[in-house]
């Protein structure tokens, strides 16, 4: 299972009851927190999200309503006595940042904190089941995206045909990858014979705070579940792009020129109180949207 | 009119919708801001704190949750387009803090921000109708109280009689801080003849995190209202000390020695749910006390 939590779904400037940045990934059983704006740590509290099932942080980037909530929730984990280690990835400087800010308050966590500073674009976690890649988006300061993967054998084996064909169940987990079984008398049992294919292992973008740049659709080409920002409304184009931010147009183009599944769209501006006409405005380029909404699982 | 409204009254690690410390003091028609916990703007848009009327911020000590809502506070206001000056107190340290914060977001405030780091016990604000001094008070790090001050004119003009005895109105701002008139024939006009005692001018301490230290009575010796943290209830005397934290009991201590007229207490342990003990033990020492309750707005 794949699936995302929303935690904060406004921009910069709080307002209306939104926060800022903030969301949690489900995937093979833990949680992997992205952005961590101010609050988070109450917002996870609301929503019951478990700090210590969070072994995984990403911040896409140093903009204040994307990471000021994180050292806030690094020493609440500290706090309450975590002993697990805790990996974070993220802009090189925010090292210095948290470092400081441990050193004035005669800190020590109680835990291994390791740093990883992003730098280029590529897979940042490879584990038996589960993968996730960077790649740089469009914004004023360094900002990255983060791809979610699951890995999972593509083949689901039928027991009683694969016994039928003497194929021994040690061999069972090469089936599910898709070999064939060469029997000790020479003769082959193709793969599908025993074999149906499995749920598709599924997969998730962020596509963090970014102008309308196309490579993005690249960058997350096929995904179950796309998250693209949408500070404004479609009329404020001009502005979008001065501030490096995108339209609900410019989020739900990347979504059909990248063939995703679904689109969630967020990070809107606090200019606006009502959200469904970010809703509407997307779905007419890219009809499977919908908004990210605090609070609101969104499985895959 | 001098009040205090809280903001947070929870100790490090936010619990039970309980927050981190921030308080907002009112006097002289201005919000004096107390410490600014993770979550503090928001705390202000709950309960209507306009950040604009904020001009002075006092920070007591670099344990994040007096200050990791702090930056955030900062950069919506500049988000809001504020070019009023801010004043900000606090240990030397977090202006590095800020300014590394600033720098990696390539963020410049359209508002001059003032930093005064705290040094030494003084006064630290002086102005015509107020004053603001710091003492310091006994923490594991570097740690500050506040005791704010109303100026006012203790004697309060009765004109009648002011005019019977031939006192210009011009000399009215002279009698109302005790001076007496003398008439052009040499004959004087006892001040008292022509006043009555004004109505007094209030005092306001906080006293931040600290331990049990009796020159904490002397440094807010006779104030209207004091704050003083209650992390722990009386039991865990020993605890209290060991982390540089104060008891019930010791609160009501410092508050029946000063001769404070009302205590309120705050800082509660995430250990502790419920609340009225707190209150009850405290009662027991010194019977003017409340529980600092969030939202709450404690007139003097």
């Amino acid at each position: 299972m794949l699936a995302v939590t929303i935690l904060g779904n406004n921009s910069a400037l709080p307002a209306f009851d939104r926060h800022p940045t903030a969301q949690v990934v489900t995937m093979d059983e833990q949680f992997f927190l992205i952005d961590c704006g101010e609050g988070t740590q109450m917002q996870m509290a609301k929503y019951k999200i478990r700090r210590s099932k969070i072994n995984h942080i990403f911040i896409s980037h140093l903009h204040g309503d994307h990471y000021f909530g994180l050292i806030g929730l690094l020493t609440s984990m500290g706090l309450l006595g975590r002993t697990q280690e805790l990996h974070l990835y993220a802009p090189p400087q925010l090292k210095d940042i948290i470092d400081l800010q441990l050193k004035v308050a005669d800190i020590q966590l109680p835990y291994q904190l390791h740093f990883h500073p992003l730098h280029e674009e590529g897979v940042i976690i490879h584990e038996a089941k589960f993968e996730v890649t960077c790649f740089p988006v469009f914004h004023r300061i360094s900002c990255w995206g983060f791809r979610f993967r699951e890995i999972r054998p593509f083949r689901r084996v039928n027991p009683e045909k694969a016994r039928q064909y003497e194929v021994p169940s040690s061999f069972f987990d090469r089936l599910k990858w898709g070999e064939s079984y060469l029997r000790k008398d020479g003769t082959l049992v193709e793969n599908q014979w025993v074999t149906e294919p499995a749920a598709k292992a599924k997969s998730y973008a962020y596509a963090a705070d970014t102008a309308f740049n196309e490579t993005i659709a690249e960058k997350v080409a096929g995904v179950d579940l796309l998250y693209h920002e949408t500070t404004y409304l479609k009329d404020l184009n001009e502005q979008a792009g001065k501030r490096f931010h995108s339209t609900t147009a410019q989020a739900a183009t990347i979504a059909r020129e990248a063939g995703v599944q679904r689109l969630i769209i967020g990070h809107f501006s606090s200019k606006y109180e009502k959200l469904l006409p970010f809703e509407q405005e997307a779905r007419e380029i890219f009809p499977n949207t919908d908004l990210a909404l605090e609070g609101v699982t969104y499985r895959i």
